[in-house]
């Protein structure tokens, strides 16, 4: 087992201007598991569904290398469901329905074969049930990433605050960067965030890029990709935490230098993501995609000045 | 004469969340003329200002390599005035104050020497101003740049349609890419803007970087460097203007991976103009902080990831 992910394994209903959804397969633990099963060798997905989640996608996860043994089902309760509507911009939402259904008092069991798994991803779920998985570990994974939102902030800070002090990486967004920390330039808002414990954080600004910081103010900044259209933005920041831990535990490289290169692949991965509702894009993509993905990238940043001595 | 430099040159008065100034020196046409003096050798300003404006900053401007023989001096009247203040996210302002005075019904006149000039940046002034400039010269430059604004798309649609047929590089901000096509996807926009004549688009996002688009689909991105604090962005987008044609100017290179460099250097000088109030900040670089400025954009961009073949 390389990498262990943690996070919803829903449905969603998803309306955006180019179209709507009725309940598709959704959650974060779900696009982290397709995004990193495009990298990591052996990963393993610790959540919870419902009777009513299709077996078939449990299958295909397995069939992507995402170990299922830590996914618990309750046969007779109903999965996770967000229901959603995205403005014009795309930049916001209004949450239409949440019924949270099994995730209500889900306690995360982790089999014996993922307790010495050397990555872990925490994708947003409750802060206790983040905190329960960080402790089940024999030994403390080699890098442990987390993601969280504003929804915690305003519910479970005490506890959050815990999960953050014992995480290597945490990727939120701008703005809960700046609610977390009282801080509006985000220089200034990763090094309070720093100092909570964390070796490296992730910002992610949506379609402005990412930014990730060290402790030693290094900074590095992968823009996303420009598109002409985003038709789904749901799933994004969890395909970028997916492409980059699955990059991570790949490459086994938690180097500065190897975390930019984890940046661009899950700046990649998520660039895709978007292109259809759900996870439907994520499951379709080849190596040559991939590869041409990225070489966009690459032409998008790289830029050729010496300096004189 | 390498680049001629069309823009208000005038006096702000500006109120940002770090403090407030008097009238200052300021006007697009003085930051790009500060901006560019930093890598051309040789401009020339074509501007008007009133009696009120002060000999000092033409000396020092003149100093710089700007020639002011195109700087209309009308003795009797009042130069350009504009006061703003910034909102507490420094992305948008309120206008408090606009006297247009000399600029009201400014005729611009370019002296003989400016008339073979390579490069020309016509920085934001009414379409008209812009294109009798165009029209004076005696061969049409090798480059023409010009920047607007969305008070001209509201007032002159037609005359500014009229401009950006006529020049190579247009640069505008997000919001108005988007206003002058109609188009939300700034990747559709900047092919709507580069049917209507210029071969190059970049498309400034303020704290969120510049985008620069060609007719080819080749993209580039320039970050903008992640700053503790901005303390006054006014003259940014001038700053970057000047930079981006001052260093073309100096290097004569006009290719695509030419324009990725000028951009990064209009980044760059960009980033400091917001240290500080006005101009203050563009007058005081030293060739080793901006090394160290161009520096840190090669490190906060430039990643290392070799693809398969």
């Amino acid at each position: 087992m390389d990498l262990v992910i943690v996070g919803s394994v829903a449905f969603d209903a998803i309306e955006t201007p180019f179209g709507k959804t009725d309940k598709i397969v959704g959650g974060a633990g779900t696009y982290i598991s397709y995004a990193a099963s495009f990298f990591a060798e052996k990963s393993g997905l610790v959540s919870v569904v419902g009777g009513d989640f299709p077996q078939e996608t449990i299958s295909e996860l397995e069939s992507r290398g995402v170990d299922t043994a830590g996914l618990q089902i309750k046969k007779d309760e109903k999965s996770f469901f967000w229901k959603g509507k995205y403005h014009n911009d795309m930049n916001s939402r209004d949450t239409l329905v949440t019924e949270l259904n099994v995730l209500g008092d889900f306690e995360p069991i982790l089999p014996e074969a993922y307790k010495t798994a050397p990555f872990l991803m925490l994708g947003n779920l409750a802060p206790a049930v983040q905190l329960s998985v960080i402790e089940q570990f024999d030994k403390r994974p080699k890098l442990i990433a987390m993601d969280t939102m504003n929804f915690w902030m305003d519910s479970a800070l005490e506890e959050l605050k815990e999960v953050i002090s014992k995480v290597d990486v945490i990727t939120i967004n701008d703005e809960e960067a700046r609610q977390l920390t009282g801080e509006y330039s985000l220089v200034k808002a990763a090094k309070k965030v720093l100092e909570m414990g964390p070796k490296y954080i992730v910002i992610k600004k949506g379609e402005n890029g990412a930014l990730l910081f060290d402790r030693n103010n290094e900074v590095f900044f992968a823009p996303a990709l420009p598109l002409e259209e985003v038709f789904d933005p749901t799933g994004a920041g969890d395909s970028f935490a997916g492409g980059f831990m699955g990059h991570i535990s790949a490459t086994n490289d938690v180097s500065f230098n190897g975390l930019k290169r984890a940046v661009i692949m899950g700046s990649a991965t998520a660039s895709f993501c978007v292109e259809k509702f759900g996870v439907e894009r994520l499951q379709n993509i080849t190596e040559k995609e991939f590869d041409e993905r990225v070489s966009a990238f690459v032409n998008l940043t790289q830029f050729d000045i010496t300096l004189d001595e």
